[in-house]
């Protein structure tokens, strides 16, 4: 028998595209949560998303070829649904449910495409913008960030030998199972992948999502991923973004409609799901504003999911309100997503033990943590704090505050007037690693 | 183009034997460089060798199946030496000299097959003898050795699932990656893989010698491995070891030829080999007693390899030993070759630089360090002190006392009597680790 696949070898030499996002399952499932709310009650607003890189240090023009940018993302534009996919979203069960999906939205979601990008170089950036109907443009986020830091790492790699590589992903692996074995020393702790995004790749978000399942098992709750999901049997996990309010606020007439924006989305919100679906983003605008001004009914929901504030303390805050409204914090539910590892996961959850539900939706640092794995100096495989935000809709721009203001987006003039509305209570600047 | 090689599948999942020692250049040079002098000096003597586990709470004959071991065995004996192997021994410069083979040895090599083997079980442990000509019988000690320590990694791995063997060498990658990175620190080092007899697996002792190629590059100096150091355009190093004057020890035939035999086995080294080859291992019976009695002509050696005293300790008393005779140190060479690690590596470099030239050969702790590797509890992956030694020559019992008496071996009564003979002075017991 032929050692050398002689075919294979060819094939791999003459590889015109190694495609990045293979499907359009490959993504949050969050987003296809929110596309039906928006396919349902918004189909004529039109909303630009663009690429936000926060670490402006890094010129992504310089690391990224433009000619692979637009071969992969104009790959993404060419995809579909499956048959297989389509007949999955349809039959699955989600958070318990059955036909989370609507028959007419998956019959609409069967011809889904994503609609053109305009791709420019300036400064040594990109200025990477989708334009057009909201629920098209939603859904190149998670792609078009997942293709940008992969192939930022594949250009950090082309200087690597096959020694180096063999050598960077056994650290990276033996790292990422030192990490499991310290979470495994919490057992009723619940985790999810939310690391699609920021992923340093396909294959090596997939090793991670396995390293999970082998090494914390019951602990691991599942994937954001809805592919991954798939393919693994796994849960698809996520609830909403902040794109909903921002767009809410944006297309506000006037003061007392923009304050009620982040209330109309939940409202909004509950017409299509419950239980566990019920997950509050507090921070678009602050959360003490959010806390402040929010109907009783909120209270009732299933959790909050702090997002930009530091956890304990912006856990507290919620679990104080919780107690104001006469909710017992242990029958709730906090969902802590901002920037996290194992050192502030495992922090939060010995704070929290026995006060509050908790699940950890881990990032960046689950599977895109290389540092002190490359065999020769590099700050290339770091990841990056790269977003893909509304900034505008219906020709009015869109905004975010944060309870951070370095993640803060959106116009200057625009966050000054927010935040005169909202105010300024309790936001913290924090560096923004990731 | 099918993804999975249907073929191949199906070769590898009905796979009779995976054999462990797949050429007889699969061993160490010094078997070699020895076996030339046995061939042209002691055709006639009969030498036995035994395994000798001298870790005994692990019993061999628990963990490795008989039918496995005589499989592997016997596939050893199938084996001669390929054209390509005769020309590149005939062809190769070995130690910057051409022709350092006879071409009537290489001759008799080419017909060259190991003889039987005895094997039995005993108490969990394998009794297994090598009983014939010495020129036949030497060649087993290095592939028996690896075959059984591959033999005890696989039976230790057959529990693992392919999560668990992937996490296994990412972490033992990462490792031996970090031995590198420290190694790298010293410049002037030189460092050698004497790895084969104790190595996890042959591609384990593969991927260590390219890691240290990699990773220390001009420091890292060549390996034993004949095969090895063929296949990748190394140094194939080595030079003689405890059978040769253990058989001349035994042959002896009263006290004066005992205590001359280890300087007789010198000259007789010479006779074939020069230079860098003229490396001198003198604690078959003790260092002290070695030194004490050596003849003046012994100083004038390249070197000593130092094989069982504590290395900073053993070192300094053969400088010394080299001051009282007359010779610059630091034109003369020390080779440290007993349970190297990376600390004891870099605080004896440390010690002796500047003092002497040095030179480390590196084993079980290069290719067989999986300790703390396995995600899953285990300590049959932690190499054990196991030696195949010459225990019987023309039907007298061989003795070895060296530096630490918990490396002696052979008949109790007739170590006394070497004891006697060659006195104590300087032997410290050591615990042996591997």
């Amino acid at each position: 028998m032929a050692r050398t696949d002689i075919a294979r070898r060819v094939y791999n030499h003459t590889w015109k595209l190694d495609p990045i996002v293979r499907s359009l399952l490959d993504t949050d499932f969050y987003k296809l949560l929110m596309l039906q709310m928006i396919w349902g009650m918004h189909p004529k607003v039109d909303a630009t998303f663009s690429l936000i890189n926060r670490a402006t240090s890094v010129k992504l023009a310089e690391e990224i070829d433009e000619g692979e940018l637009r071969e992969q993302l104009d790959h993404a534009r060419t995809l579909r649904f499956s048959k297989k996919e389509m007949i999955w979203l349809g039959g699955n069960n989600f958070y318990g449910r059955k036909q989370i999906f609507e028959p007419e939205f998956l019959a609409w979601l069967e011809n889904f495409q994503l609609p053109p990008y305009h791709l420019e170089k300036r400064d040594g950036q990109y200025e990477l913008t989708f334009a057009g109907p909201w629920v098209l443009t939603s859904m190149w986020e998670i792609p078009a960030l997942a293709i940008i830091n992969e192939l930022r790492s594949r250009s950090a790699m082309k200087a690597f030998g096959p020694f180096a590589l063999d050598v960077l992903y056994a650290r990276a692996k033996a790292k990422m199972w030192d990490k499991t074995e310290r979470l495994k020393m919490l057992p009723e702790i619940k985790i999810s992948d939310f690391g699609t995004r920021r992923r340093h790749s396909f294959l090596w978000q997939r090793w991670c999502v396995e390293a999970l399942k082998e090494g914390i098992g019951e602990a691991f709750t599942g994937t954001s991923n809805v592919l991954l999901a798939m393919d693994t049997d796994l849960e698809a996990l996520g609830t909403n973004a902040h794109e909903l309010p921002m767009v809410y606020a944006a297309l506000a007439n006037n003061e007392d409609e923009l304050k009620q924006s982040p209330y109309k989305v939940l409202r909004d919100w509950q017409r299509y799901y419950g239980g566990n679906l019920l997950i509050v983003l507090p921070d678009a605008f602050g959360t003490a504003a959010f806390l402040r001004d929010a109907p009783d009914w909120v209270a009732d929901w299933t959790g909050f999911r702090p997002d930009s504030a530091p956890p304990i303390e912006g856990g507290e805050r919620i679990i104080e309100w919780w107690r104001k409204k006469g909710q017992d914090p242990r029958s709730k539910l906090l969902i802590f997503s901002d920037g996290l590892d194992v050192d502030t996961i495992i922090e939060t959850y010995r704070h929290f033990e026995g006060k509050v539900r908790m699940s950890f939706g881990w990032g960046t640092n689950l599977t895109n943590d290389f540092e002190g794995c490359a065999p020769v100096e590099t700050d290339r495989l770091n990841a990056i704090s790269l977003v893909c935000k509304v900034t505008e809709t219906n020709g009015r721009p869109a905004v975010k505050l944060s309870d951070n203001p370095a993640k803060a987006t959106g116009d200057k003039k625009e966050i000054a007037r927010y935040l005169r509305i909202f105010g300024e209570k309790d936001r913290v600047e924090q560096l923004v690693k990731v």
